[in-house]
């Protein structure tokens, strides 16, 4: 059977689900520059939790995009790295984040105009 | 201020939310073939529900990326169709799914070698 993202019980969705999340796209998109510590992901995505934080680079991980290395120091630190598979994903995610900021004047233009019509608005 | 997604205010977060999400990356993944209605693409995206198909239809005409035209048959059939805007993105979405279908053989392998380590598994 071929992949098919379309059909419900093809384990291509969960995949699909787990890489169209925000929060991988941000991470994987750091990530491209090179590896980085936990607390160094941390303070560069603003509001994100260290719970959602390490949720997510553990599922990452798990779907072999990432490796995560310990260093014996004191405290432990820990690096985050893309794998070969994780860097063929990167720039098709980082895309969709250069797409939101190259056209977010265009989005908000939209919603004020939809917004104007005086239809049910969508729910948050 | 440059728009910049790492930036937890940022109305780009909010857009990068609703397009980094499986459902509007396969919805747009179809309408980039042509205008479909709403059974349509309800009958092609399986167990997507009626609400949330429609959910997500609305948040995406909002955000300039579809237009929804009901036509006065008996019943009233609906249309959906990509923006120019929608256009720009929908290239950029369907490399995403296009990613999980070509790659879902390498992410169940690292799956099954990360389970075998016995680690605590993410949550669901």
């Amino acid at each position: 059977m071929q992949p098919n993202a379309y059909t419900g019980a093809c384990p291509t969705r969960v995949v699909l689900d787990r890489i169209a999340d925000k929060w991988a796209v941000l991470i994987l998109g750091l990530l491209a520059e090179g590896p980085m510590r936990f607390n160094s992901l941390r303070r560069s995505i603003e509001r994100l939790s260290q719970k959602v934080l390490a949720q997510t680079l553990r599922r990452l991980e798990r779907d072999g995009l990432l490796t995560r290395t310990a260093f014996p120091t004191v405290p432990v630190t820990v690096e985050y790295a893309l794998t070969p598979l994780g860097r063929t994903l990167a720039e098709t995610v980082d895309a969709l984040r250069l797409w939101a900021e190259a056209h977010i004047t265009e989005v908000q233009a939209a919603q004020r105009a939809y917004d104007g019509r005086g239809l049910v608005m969508p729910d948050a």
